[in-house]
């Protein structure tokens, strides 16, 4: 048999058993069939695909989550329209009601001329978070702490699945920002501060909702965010401009941006900020020529809210809104999310007429749309069958959740190991995050800022109700100590009376529900009425177990040191709390790790990565004078402590020495030295010692999370490539430089050379 | 008469009156004489004169301020050093003292082959601050406050005589620095914020110092400090990493260098710091490309404190010492402040020996040190003679730093119009900065850290002294009330006694002397015994006013809304505490204004010129929530009362409409309408309404300090030229783009069109 029949053999079955079996169209037809339906499109129809409108200028004024037919029946007919998002003010609609307001959108598409469908999008950001009764994951910062992409993959499938049931086919997500300010209102929304993380966990977000065939009732298409750079502000305020050079930019931020578009993410969503001096919504370098051009980037363009009205409003580069949206069509925006009326419409309908944005633009950028359309197979499938989803919400979903949040929450500190609880001592249960719903989940959660948990997650525990369940009410005494912001010493009073019945007090502090600009916060510290509680607690002797429920790192510095455990638990989602409780009474063992630094002081927000002359110890100081050591974290990234032991030895690499095309191979020893089964993530640093760019102290490499019975040892074996050596020079290339590099595994080390 | 020969008479004129008095040698006469030396120049005198050493490197060990004269041999016969630095470890030597050091240095270098005199360079940079006696001027933030160059200008002259005066011909002054944190260590050896009055303030400075005859005996040398962008670290912390775009460096802080160096100055010491990755003392783009070739700056180009060392030890950009030496001279170093080895020497002449440096940099750079050496004129003027300098620390120099020090001092807030204070009646003042030299003085002063200014200021007068010797000591009671760092409840409990007695209460708080390293913070707030104190003090109902004696800006949030007036006095010097207690008691008018935006929180640290993103309205906020307001300082960028109104009015411009090449006139009148005499710095900002890059919401443009009788009215004029209308584009160029501009003059405002 010679080689070609082999190869049309194989290709034959491969074709019969996959790719036909596959709901999403082959490139080549989407392309001919994306080419023909462009050619029979008007200026206006165009146009209209370029439209992005938020449902709710559709509701009855006074009546959320009513739609006024001829509002609906204007935006596609009149403005043919190409894609809406968002939730109706009510919240968050039932599968059913998502499935009515889906058919209503088809019934009007399909009286158009060519029958476009409709690409709806929504904000599922930990889960079918857009649909009542979705099952509710950790958002990502807790998804980064599992250190688990298996866990982070399987969510995102399972919020694709929800998602696709409730007729959306199109999820704003993953988000892979990379903050630089932990004050940032959407820390908690990112995969924390390092590259390497946030780039492997982006990357598992892709796959898991993309999967393989995109097309299918149980896959959604993917929208980056944002890009780029927009985690990076310099006051730490959301939507205030960045400082970002060129070679910092495709150092740290690029890379995450372009592993997800190799994995295929069909849409990617742009910064609303701005970076040295210009917003991103206006920058052809970083949209066409960066993007669309240097990473190949084939899909839909989007921007945020309201960005190209904002290009003239905030940013003021532009003179007029017409200028506004010539700016951002010709830097490469493809949709504009414009959100509540026409006036992108109405502009580039002008522009394009005048001859200000050339046709060819506008013929890119619909080409994206209608061929993310055909991929997502909505000219075909567009409205779900709720029975076809027998899974929704189902307890395999929930038990996942449970899952990821059990691996996400973070043991920082257990003085004397007074954790795990003992389930027949009293406690006294207080905090303003003791009994809330919102607080675990977080923003984006039924409504943009999260405020409606309480009521659409009634049936989920909170952290008081899941001690109850386990304990008993007669072991839990409970009073809420102060409220999150107003102090009110009779409160704190009361928890200090009570606690006197306890054995020991779990303290649940944290933040408000919140995303964006209202999340916006001027000191970092967590509100003094919760600093009061803390230490009007502390001085009764009792042992205290503090467990932080807060998006980014409030600091703790002014109590921590009388607090005998801390326990951080993110946004750990609906089934947080019993997570959480199962691992205050040792049914669970913790195995999350910090994403980020944890801050100790307001002025002194070092990275883990940081640079050497940010590290120095004394020695390494101005010999003349003593004075506070710089670097000094309250928590480091990476920590996290577990119940049972984990002893590290062996550690090898399997060359000394290298040429720039050899790759290393690493192994270690982890063993379980306790007497409980835990999970542990094994971090690999990797340290460049000299280098023409100031060498980072460490940076992550590598990760992965084991599963050790007590005295199990396992080796875990890691390789770096080429690339894992390189750094961006001052040439913005990727270079990898001769000399020695030394490996970091918990605390061992081996060097080697690259000749 | 024709045209040549009027010029010939008019130039003999000039040269017979004019140049021929100048000490200086004609600029002809320095190059011939400079290839000339350097042609008969070994290697090794050559590679001398690039080294700089610290003389307390000659120190006996346990003698401080005792030379041993073999190491000073060592130094000049056997290294041929060509330039010193530092005062010896027993603190700032007296005018006879520098003397005879000078005296023992130049018998040194006479014995040498070339004779070729030692280039000795100090930190006098807040008047001669080095030599006991000098008269001390408030710090260069204090200067800034006062928003008046002639009196910078007069400053520098004064430090230029004294310095000048003790036999020493270089200072490392000013510092140019444009500080981007308000935590950082040197806020307070910089002109604050703002790029136009660092540059006026700058060369002021260079103006002052060098004047038109740098090698007479009233002048000095100048160093520009630190090229460039090291007050621009990211955590705040001294010497930690920056990151500045070129296109930002280039619009704030290179104009800053570039007035400098065209008006003369002398020197240049580099930045410790980095810039996105690269040491400054590393980087060839920076030095020897932007600043050598670019800029055109002839002068000496020397690192700062063991910084070439630090290129291998702290930034890890070199792998030995003897690649750091390499890196940093083929980048443009020319001197190299070891300072305490001969690392440098012994590297760089093996590195010139294997051909590794090529001779061609040696040579530019020693030409660039003997080139400066003959502009001071040293080989004629070396050692200074006492009685040459019969102003030194005259009554007319005492009185200048007393004008600074009342001109910069900022009366932040002035309830109920409590100030000035009655000089009837009996006060409390206490604080731990009201009865210290060292707290008004802050570092470099008599040493590097400034702790010897209670000794060697001790006939000066502290706060609390000047208000005994104005009302008398029994009109005043004291008590310290706190120390700076450590909390004591009854040192608080003295105050709070005391204070039964007083009608009101004088607060003085503040920070410790520090500089560099030693003064780095991790929060911004003040000290929390001091709030305490404060607190304590504010239950009482007696009106406070809170005196501030810092270098930053440090937060009092805590407490601000409690005070009743609020002066913040910076780093006055020597006179300071005499021209606050003249302020406080109404002798003199306060006519300051503030250089920088005192932030409220820690983590809100917003510039006066931010963009209108960072600087939200309500209206422009996300519609859909209410929130914090972003853009929130204690106090902005020119705040600054008076104990008399000034009222604006009748703005006016000559152009509605301006072509590019046109410059604009701004009249405002100024009148003084309450009841005392007063000063008034009239500052006027600029607004692009649009622009490419986004615009600040205002920049400082010109400021001018008048004098107004009451009832007097003053007509203010400016011009601006075109270049005022421009900002650095994404390309790199100065552009002004046309639309609508608005000036603003106080609360007036009047737009123009640039078409």
């Amino acid at each position: 048999m010679n080689k070609t029949i082999t190869f049309l053999i194989v290709f034959s079955l491969f074709y019969s058993i996959g790719w036909s079996q596959k709901a999403t169209p082959n490139e080549k037809e989407i392309e001919k069939k994306v080419t023909e339906l462009l050619s029979k499109m008007t200026i206006e129809e165009k146009i209209g695909q370029m439209t992005n409108i938020a449902v709710t200028l559709f509701e009855i004024k006074g009546q959320p989550g009513v739609f006024d037919k001829a509002k609906l029946r204007e935006a596609i007919q009149k403005y043919h329209v190409g894609s809406l998002q968002n939730i109706p003010n009510s919240g968050a609609p039932t599968q059913m009601k998502w499935r009515e307001i889906m058919t209503s959108i088809n019934n009007e598409t399909n009286k158009t001329r060519l029958k476009i469908p409709i690409l709806y999008g929504i904000d599922a950001i930990h889960g079918a978070n857009y649909t009542a009764e979705g099952t509710l994951f950790p958002q990502e910062i807790g998804l980064a702490a599992t250190f688990n992409t298996a866990i982070t993959k399987k969510g995102a499938q399972i919020s694709a699945y929800e998602t696709r049931a409730s007729s959306i086919p199109w999820v704003f997500s993953p988000d892979l920002d990379l903050p630089r300010s932990p004050s940032w209102s959407r820390i908690w929304e990112s995969f924390g501060e390092d590259s390497y993380l946030t780039t492997q966990m982006g990357l598992a977000m892709v796959e898991g909702f993309e999967g393989n065939d995109v097309g299918s009732k149980y896959q959604v298409g993917t929208c980056l965010k944002h890009f780029i750079g927009y985690g990076s502000t310099t006051t730490g305020k959301d939507r205030t401009p960045s400082i970002i050079p060129e070679r910092v930019l495709r150092q740290y931020d690029l890379p995450i941006y372009e592993a997800a578009i190799k994995a295929g993410a069909k849409s990617i969503m742009v910064s609303s900020g701005e970076i040295n001096g210009t917003p991103v919504h206006a920058s052809k370098e970083l949209l066409t020529d960066l993007l669309k051009n240097e990473l190949g980037f084939k899909g839909v363009v989007i921007t945020d809210w309201k960005d190209i009205i904002y290009l003239h409003t905030r940013h003021k580069v532009a003179e007029t809104n017409r200028e506004a949206v010539k700016m951002a069509v010709i830097a490469g925006i493809d949709v504009s999310m414009v959100p509540d009326n026409y006036t992108f419409y109405d502009d580039l309908l002008d522009l394009v007429k005048k001859g200000e944005v050339p046709m060819s633009r506008i013929d890119d950028a619909v080409s994206r749309v209608l061929r993310m359309k055909m991929q997502l197979n909505l000219f075909n499938n567009n409205v779900a069958d709720p029975k076809d989803y027998p899974k929704f919400a189902s307890q395999e979903f929930i038990d996942e959740a449970y899952n990821a949040a059990s691996e996400s929450i973070t043991l920082l500190k257990n003085k004397y190991n007074i954790l795990p609880l003992d389930k027949s001592e009293k406690i006294l249960v207080t905090g303003p995050t003791a009994n809330s719903m919102k607080y675990l989940n977080g923003g984006w959660t039924y409504n943009w800022q999260g405020d409606l948990s309480d009521r659409f997650a009634s049936n989920k525990m909170t952290i008081l109700e899941a001690i109850q369940d386990k304990v008993g009410k007669e072991k839990v005494l409970y009073t809420a100590g102060t409220d999150l912001e107003k102090e009110d010493e009779n409160e704190i009073q009361k928890a200090v009376a009570l606690a006197k019945d306890a054995s020991k007090i779990v303290l649940c502090l944290g933040e408000k529900n919140y995303t964006e600009t209202p999340g916006d916060i001027s000191s970092l510290y967590i509100s003094s009425s919760q600093i009061k509680l803390a230490l009007a607690l502390s001085k009764l002797g009792k042992p205290i177990v503090l467990v932080l429920n807060e998006g980014r790192p409030r600091l703790i510095s002014d109590f921590e040191d009388k607090m005998d455990a801390i326990v951080q638990c993110y946004l750990p989602g609906n089934e947080g709390g019993r997570a959480l409780v199962d691992i205050l009474y040792g049914d669970v063992n913790p195995s999350g790790r910090l994403p980020y630094n944890y801050p100790r002081y307001s002025n002194s927000l070092e990275k883990y990565n940081r640079k050497y002359t940010e590290s120095l110890g004394e020695e390494e100081q101005n010999d003349d004078a003593k004075y506070e050591k710089s670097y000094n974290p309250q928590f480091e990234f990476g920590t996290g402590l577990s119940y049972t032991t984990f002893t590290y030895s062996n550690l090898k690499i399997d060359k000394l020495e290298i040429n720039d095309s050899d790759s290393i191979r690493v192994t270690v020893d982890v063993k379980n030295t306790g007497t409980k089964a835990g999970k542990e993530a094994v971090l690999l640093y990797l340290t460049d010692l000299y280098a023409s760019i100031t060498p980072e102290v460490k940076a992550l490499k590598r990760f992965e999370k084991i599963s050790l019975m007590p005295n199990e040892t396992k080796t875990v074996s890691f390789v770096l490539h080429p690339k894992d050596l390189q750094f961006v020079n001052n040439e913005l290339k990727w270079v990898a430089e001769k000399g020695i590099f030394r490996i970091q595994i918990s605390d061992l080390k081996q060097e080697f050379l690259l000749k």
